[in-house]
C-alpha cells in the first residue's frame, strides 16, 4: 500500500510531475530507456515504467517503485522488456489518487485496440480530466487507474479513425490542459504537444534510429544527438526511420514554462540554444544588479542554486565559496523513521561549513521560496553557525500562484507569497534582507531583452504571475478563484 | 553472500574503509549514533553497524548492508537499540576477505569477557594483524570475522587485566599499524588513538552527554558542540559524565593523514581549527601558483574537485562554470546490471555542460589520479563535447605508493604514477597538460608555510611519498618492497 | 514477471481453478472472507484477491501471490480492507495469458459504473469468451487483465439497467460456459450460479450476516451454519439482512461437476447432504466390490486416495494401512532449484514406508490417473522397496477427455487414457493389475442407485465420458474435435 | 531481529529440537544434506543451516531461517555450497536466548583452529553448557551465539591434541548430556553418540560415499542404503571412503529417547529394525487391548495420532474413519496477525467432519496430552458437530515431566499431568472417558515383550517416569527439584 513514504523535509519545492522518453531504432530499445529515464529522474522520483515491443513477444511492460538505477539496470528486468522500440515514464506522485501512488497509477499506460496495442506516455496535466472520466465512465469505460491520464487512452478506444496515430489526435483533440505525450505502436513512435508548448519534448537521432525526450540530458546520456525540439502544437509520427510532421491543433502562440528555466530542466539540458546553466547564470547576474548588497561571501543553497550564485559573485564581486554542504547520502524516501529523525529535518541533508561562515555576512541563493518553512531553517543554521548578516536572494519571483498543468504545488494559502509581501516574508523568514528577482529579470536572463511583454508574454509564468494560459476548468467547477482581471 | 555488488565504475578512487561514533549520556542513544554515521557516510558506504545497552535490556546490535539512511532510520530497528550509551561503524570493503563482506566483518564487534561486555568499533587498519591472528588460533581463539580488528577482541579476552578499559590498552599495546577507536562498556565510552594519531577521532559535548566522531561534521548533526581533537596516542575513558584522559603507548611525533585533507574527509569538517573545505581551496590556489595555465573556464571534477576549483579560479582569474554535471541519482551499487549499462561508465554518473564547454580552452580540476582511468573518460567527454583544449590540475601530488593505514588502494602496479612520469601521464590520459600540486605545496596549503620537512614531516603521506611511518610488517613478509633509502 | 513457479512434479492432477468466498452484515468483513479463502486454498493456491467496502473508505482490495495464510493474516494488509462486506477469491492458473499469472490476473476484478462500484468473483470458465472479448475490444473496452472473467465486468459497463444486480444479470446471459459468481456493491452480495450449475457455491448464516462460498468446509472456519446450495440457474441479493432469489436463465436440468465428489471438494465438505468423504469411502467399496484382487495391504497414495482407501479396506477385508507417507513441509514451489533437486521429483514429497511394505502384494487405491507419470514413479518406489505386487486401483473412471468449465487439465494427447486400453495403462505403468471404477459404479457411490442415465446423465462427466453439456465454443473455433455422436 | 513468530496454536505438543545430516564422498555434496534436511524437517523447522568444504573455495556456509525447502533448493544458494563434503542442521528453538533464535544461533557452528577448520551440527542438548560457558568465557572465550552447543567448539581450541577428530573427543568428554553430533574437516565426516544414545544416528552408503543422518527416512530421499545405527558412545570417522570407528567414553547401558518412537521420527524410519509406523500401530493395538471402550468410529487427531488409531480400529473392531480433516496448507507462522485470526487456533489447523461425525460414539486417537489445550478445543469441536460420545485414548503415558536431553518442554507447572491425576484431566477436558497407555504397554509396543525392567529400563523415559539418566546439573543448579527417590 505505501512502499515508499515521501520524505517530510522536502515539501518546500514545486515538483516537475514526470520525465517521458522513447526510443526506435535501435536494438535492446528498453535499456536505452531506461539510462534516458535515469537522466530524467529529477523529473519524477517516485515510480518509473518502460513498455517495449518485440515482433516475438509482443508488448511487454515493467512498473516498479523506486529509481530507475536500482529497478531498470537489472538483467533480470530488462530481458523481460525486448525489441528495438520502447517507451518510458518517471513520476512524481501525479495527479492520480489522494496520498500514495498505486503501481497501476505508473505509466506508460497500455491499451489493446481492434487496431492494435499502444502505449502511452504523458507529461503533464488535462485541466478537463474529472470532467472527461465522469463522461467516459457514463460512457461504458472502466478505468483502471486513478490517473488522468488514463482518459487519453479511453478516448482512443472511442475514436473512429482507423489508425492509432489518428486516434491519438482525436483523443488529444478532446483534451484541455499541458502535455508533451510519447505513444507507440508496434511499428511507430509517436510524440505530441499541445498547442501551448508547455512542457517540453525534443527529438534526438542515435545511429539509424531516433528518441524522443522530456530534456536534452537524456539524449547525451545515450550518446543520441540534439536534432531539434518537438515545436509547441506538433506531433512527429517516426516509422521505417522516417519522421513526418503534422499540426493537429489549432495554431496558438507558444508559452513554454519558464520554471523549467529555474528549477525543473537539468543545468545540462538545452533549451532555446543555450544550457538551462548559462540561463541560471544569467538569472544570478541579473539579480546581482537589481539587488546588490554589501557583503563578504555568496553561498548557494545546494544544489540548485548553485548557478545563480556563481552568477551573483561574479557580477558582484563577492567572493563565491560552499558555506552549506549537502550531504551525498540523502535519499528522498524514509520507511517509518523514528521521531527524533523525522524531526532532524533538513539537517540530515544540509550541514553548514562553520569554519568559513563564522562572522561573515553571506548572501544566500536559492532558487525560488514556497512554502518558506526551509529558508528559516537554512537561516537558523546559518546564524547558528556565527555569520554576521544574512541576505537571500531568490533566483525566482514570489511563487504565489499553483499550477494546474502538471507541477505537484501547495494549495494557494499554503504559499509564502501568496499571503506575505517581500517584507513581510523577509520579517517570517527572519533575515537582514530578502530579494525576489523580477519578473521582468527573469524573462531578461532567459533571452527576452525587452523584459515580459504583459500583452503577449512569450512564457506560461502563472505560478509568478497569475495569469493562466489555459482555464483550469476541473478546478474552477471545485470552487477555484482565479486572478480577477487587471 | 553478496547482498551489495560494488559498482564497476568507482574503482578510481582511493576510499577511507571507516568511519566510528560513539555517544554516552543521552536519551536513546542509538538514534544519535545514526545520524553520526549518515554525517559519516562518505567513509563507508557498504555496511553499518551499531551496539547499544540498556540496564534492563543488555547489550544489543544491529548489522546492515546497505546506506545508514536507509536502515538506521526505520523505527522497528531503531526501537530494537535502546539505552543511553552506543557505539556505530560505516565501512567501506575492510581488510577482510577478498571480494564481497560478509555480515559477520561488520562491526562493532562485541565481546563477552568474565569483566563484562565490551564493544568496539575501529578505523584504520593494524599492520601485524595477520601474525597477531596466526599466534590467537594457536592459543585457542576462534575468529568469526575475516576482519583484522577482530584480533583486539581476542587481545582483550586474553588480557590479565581487572577493567575492561585496561584490557583495551594491553591489546592496543600489541597491535602495530594505524587506529582510531571508540569502545563501550555498560558504563563507558572510550575513544583512543594510536601513538601517530594517523586516523582521525574528535571529542564533542551534546547535552550532558558526550559523543566521539571520526570528524567534526556527525557532531554538527545532532547539534554537538565540538570540543576538541582526541590527540594522538591519547586514551579518554567517559564515564559518568567525566572525561578522563590517559596516554598508553610510547611517546611520536604526529603523523596525520593528509590524505583527509586531500579527500576523505568531509568539505564542511574541521581539522586544526580550519575548515577543509578551506585547506581545499587554498591548495587550489597555490597549484595556480605552482601550473598557470591561459585558459576560459575552470571547471571541477564533480564533487571532490570543486573547492580547488574554486581556489584556482579565484587566484588565476579564470572563470569558475560547472561544464559538469552530477546525476543526483546516481547510487554506488547496481545488482547484475545488463552489459549495456554495465559499459555506460562514467556516463551514468556525470555529464558535460556541452553548451557552456563549446570552444573554451578548459581547467579541469579534479582531486587525486589513481589508475587513471576515469579521467581519461572524462577527458573524452570534454573534448566530445566540443572544447578547445583540456588542462587537468590535480589537487594532489602523483598517487605512487598504497596506503596499509586502513585506506583501499589498488596494488602499486596499478597506480598510474608509479609506472610513468608526469609526462607520460599527460600522454596517455590525452590532455594538453597535466600538472599535480607538489608535496610542498599540498604541505603549504595544509598550513605548514614552510613546505615539507623531510627530516620529520607533519603528516602521513606515504601515498605520496612511499615514506611509511610504521612499517608494514605483514606486508613485507608477503613480499612488499619498500621504497629504498635515498 | 515470475514471481512462483509452479513446481514441476505436480502436473499429474486436474486441477480444480478456484474458490470463492464472500461475507456481509459482519464487522472486518475481510478476515472472514481470509479465513473462508484458507480453508479453500485447496481450490487455487497460486494467488488470492479480497475487495471490501467501507462507507468511511470506499472499497478497497488486495491482491497477493501466495498462500492465503502468508498473505491475508498479516495486521498490516487486514487493516487496508475495512468494512462489512467483502469478496474474495483463490486461484491456481486460470484460462489467462500461457505461463505465469501476471498480478493483474488476480480477481476479484472491480468496476467502476455510473451506477457504483462492483467487485466481481468468478469461479468456472466462460467458454465464449475469447469471442466476447473480440467484440468489446472492436467497442472501445481496453481489457486490463489476460482472465476471461474481465469479460463479466465489461458487459456490465455496456448494460443498460439502472441496478448492478440487473447488470450483472444483463453480462451473464451473455455468457456461456460454467460459472459461479460472488459479486458484491456497496450493499449486497450477489451470488449465482450457471443454469446447469456445473459448479459449486452454497450459503451460510453468521450471526446477523450471510457468507457465501465454494464450499461448506469454509463455512465451517467462520463457524457460519450451513443453510442450504444455491440452486443452478439461481441468483441471490443480499441486502439488509434479506436474501432475495430470482432465475435469471432459462430452466435447464443440473449437471453438476462429479470430479468435485472425486477430487476436487474437500473431504469434510457436504455436497448432497452427505460428505464428500462419505461417497469417496463408498467410492472404495464399489472399487472393491467391481475390482477385488488377493492381497496383504491397502495403500491410499496420499492424501487425497485415502477415504476410497479406508472402504476398499473395509469391503475387501485386506488391511488397511499407511504404505506410503507424505513429507509435511512439501510446498507446491521452488524459487529457481537446482537440477539435483528438480530431478527429486515425487520423493521430495513422498516415501515409501519400507519395513511395512517389504515382501507384501500391494494394493495401491488413487483417485485418479491423468498423465500417469506419477503412478509409474510411485510403482517404482513401492517395488524397490521390496514390495512383492503391486496392483492399482482407481477411485474415477479413466480421464480421457479435457475440461472446459475452469478445470486446468492437459490437452487430450497428453490424457493416458486417451490413447491406452486399461490394459496398454497397466503395461505402461508397469503393476500388476489397474483397474477403474467404472462410471455406473462412481454414480452409484454418488448417490444414484440407478448408476448413470445415458439419456440424462445427473452429473457433468465430461472428462470421462466426452459428452459436454455445453459446446466448447472458443474450443471449436480452435479446432477441437468434439466426440461423435454414438 | 523477529523474522519468524512462532504460530500461537502449536504450543502443546513437545518439540524435537535438532535434526543433523552429513554426507561425504559426493559431487555436490551440499544438495545432498538440503534433501536429508527436507526431509528431516519435522525434527527443526525455525531455521537451518549448510557448511561445505571445497578445495579450492574453502568452508563455505549458509544459515535461513525458514524452510529448508524455501531457501536450500535455489540455484543461487546451493552453488555457494561447493565440494563433496558437507554438513547440516535444522533447529527449532533451542537452549539458547530466550525469545527467539538469532540467525547466529543457527548450526553448524564452524571454527578455524591451528590445525585447521571444523564444522559442528548437534543434536542434543548439554546439561552443564552453562557451568562450562562460565569458565570457558573467564578463560579467554568469545562466544558469538547464544547457544550450549557453541560450547564443544570452544572446548575444541582449547584441546592440546594434534588433529580435529581428537579434539572432539577432548571437548566432547568434557560435556554432560545428550548428544549425536555430525561434524566435518577438510577430509573427514565424524559421528558421535554420547554413551547412553539418547539422540539417533545412523549411517548410509550412497555410491562410493557415506552418509549421516539423525533418522533413516533421510537416508531414503537420497537414495542411500542404510547401513547401521551409529551405536551409544561410539565415533564413526570417514575418510577415503573407509570407516573408522572407535569408543571415546566410558561404557553404559543404552537409554534410547522413548519419545522418538511416541511421536519424535517419522513414521517411515527404521529403529531397531522396525518401522516407526508399526511400532505406533501396535501401540494403538496395546491401547485397545488395555482401555478397551464402546463406540461406532475410531478417528485419529491427525496426523499423528493416525498409525495408533489404526492399530486400535483393527484391535478393536471399531471402523477407522477421518473425522477430523487437517487443512493442508497450514504453515506454522503467522507474521503479526490479526487478533481475530490469532483467535481461530485450532479451527485454522483442523475441521471436522460433521456429516461423518454426527451422532455418533467417537473414540479420538491422540499421540499424547501436554498441556491439554488443545484436547479441550477437539473435543469443543466434535461435540459442537453432534458426536454422541467422546472417548479421548492416549498413545502415551501421562507426561509429568520436562526433558532437558534437547527437547522443548514447558516448565513442569504447566504440564496437564504433572498437576492432575488421570480422572481429574479427564473431567478438565471434559470428554466421556479418558486414557493413557501404561508404561509398560508402551514397552510392550517398543518390542520390550516384557514391559519396563524398573532396575534397568531399556529406553529415556524421563518425561514419563523422572527417571533422569543423566542428572541435570545446570537445571538442578538453577533450583529444579529431581522426583524424590522412591
Amino acid at each position: 500500500m505505501r512502499p515508499f513514504l515521501a520524505h517530510p523535509f522536502d515539501d518546500d519545492k514545486l515538483k516537475e510531475e514526470c520525465g517521458v522518453f522513447g526510443v526506435i531504432g535501435v536494438a535492446d530499445a528498453a535499456n536505452f530507456v531506461a539510462l534516458g529515464l535515469h537522466a530524467l529522474q529529477h523529473r519524477g522520483q517516485e515510480a518509473g515504467g518502460i513498455v517495449s515491443y518485440h515482433p516475438d513477444h509482443g508488448f511487454n511492460s515493467a512498473r516498479r517503485f523506486g529509481y530507475v538505477r536500482d529497478n531498470f539496470t537489472r538483467a533480470d528486468v530488462m530481458e523481460t522488456l525486448p525489441g528495438a522500440i520502447a517507451v518510458g515514464h518517471v513520476r512524481y506522485s501525479t495527479a492520480g489518487s489522494k496520498g500514495a501512488t498505486a503501481i497501476r497509477d505508473v505509466q506508460p499506460f497500455f491499451g489493446e485496440f481492434a487496431v492494435g496495442g499502444c502505449a502511452i506516455a504523458h507529461n503533464g496535466n488535462l485541466t478537463n480530466a474529472a470532467a472527461l472520466r465522469r463522461q467516459l465512465i457514463e460512457r461504458g469505460a472502466i478505468f483502471q487507474s486513478s490517473s488522468d491520464s488514463e482518459c487519453i487512452i479511453h478516448l482512443m478506444a472511442r475514436s473512429m479513425q482507423k489508425t492509432l496515430a489518428e486516434r491519438i489526435k482525436d483523443a488529444l483533440r478532446a483534451v484541455e490542459g499541458a502535455f508533451s505525450v510519447i505513444a507507440m505502436t508496434r511499428t511507430k513512435l509517436i510524440g505530441v504537444r499541445d498547442a501551448l508548448g508547455v512542457r517540453p519534448l525534443v527529438l534526438g537521432r542515435i545511429g539509424d534510429g531516433w528518441a524522443l525526450s522530456s530534456e536534452t540530458c537524456a539524449l547525451d546520456i545515450i550518446g543520441a544527438e540534439f536534432v531539434r525540439e518537438i515545436e509547441p502544437g506538433e506531433m512527429v509520427v517516426i516509422e521505417g526511420g522516417e519522421v513526418r510532421s503534422s499540426r493537429p491543433f489549432a495554431p496558438a502562440a507558444s508559452r513554454f514554462c519558464i520554471f523549467e528555466q529555474v528549477y525543473f530542466s537539468r543545468p545540462d539540458s538545452i533549451i532555446g540554444g543555450r544550457s538551462v546553466y548559462e540561463t541560471r547564470r544569467q538569472i544570478g547576474v541579473e539579480l546581482a544588479r537589481e539587488a546588490p548588497v554589501e557583503a563578504d561571501l555568496v553561498c548557494p543553497v545546494p544544489d540548485s542554486g548553485t548557478p545563480a550564485a556563481i552568477g551573483y559573485a561574479h557580477e558582484s564581486g563577492i567572493p563565491f565559496g560552499m558555506g552549506i554542504i549537502r550531504n551525498q547520502y540523502m535519499g528522498r524516501t524514509f520507511i517509518e523513521p523514528t521521531e527524533q529523525i523525522r524531526n532532524m529535518g533538513v539537517r540530515l541533508k544540509l550541514n553548514v561549513n562553520r569554519a568559513l561562515i563564522r562572522g561573515k555576512r553571506v548572501v544566500l541563493v536559492d532558487d525560488s521560496v514556497v512554502r518558506g518553512t526551509t529558508s528559516r531553517k537554512i537561516k537558523d543554521m546559518i546564524l547558528d553557525a556565527g555569520a554576521a548578516e544574512v541576505h537571500f536572494r531568490i533566483a525566482s519571483p514570489p511563487t504565489a500562484w499553483p499550477c494546474f498543468y502538471g507541477v505537484d504545488t501547495p494549495e494557494r494559502s499554503k504559499l509564502l507569497a501568496a499571503t506575505m509581501s517581500e517584507d513581510e516574508m523577509r520579517d517570517w523568514i527572519g533575515v537582514d534582507s530578502l530579494k525576489f528577482i523580477s519578473l521582468d529579470g527573469l524573462y531578461r536572463a532567459a533571452g527576452e531583452a525587452a523584459g515580459r511583454d504583459p500583452k503577449a508574454p512569450r512564457f506560461c509564468d502563472a505560478c509568478f504571475s497569475g495569469q493562466y494560459p489555459v482555464a483550469p476548468s476541473d478546478k474552477i467547477a471545485e470552487g477555484f478563484q482565479m486572478k480577477a482581471a487587471e
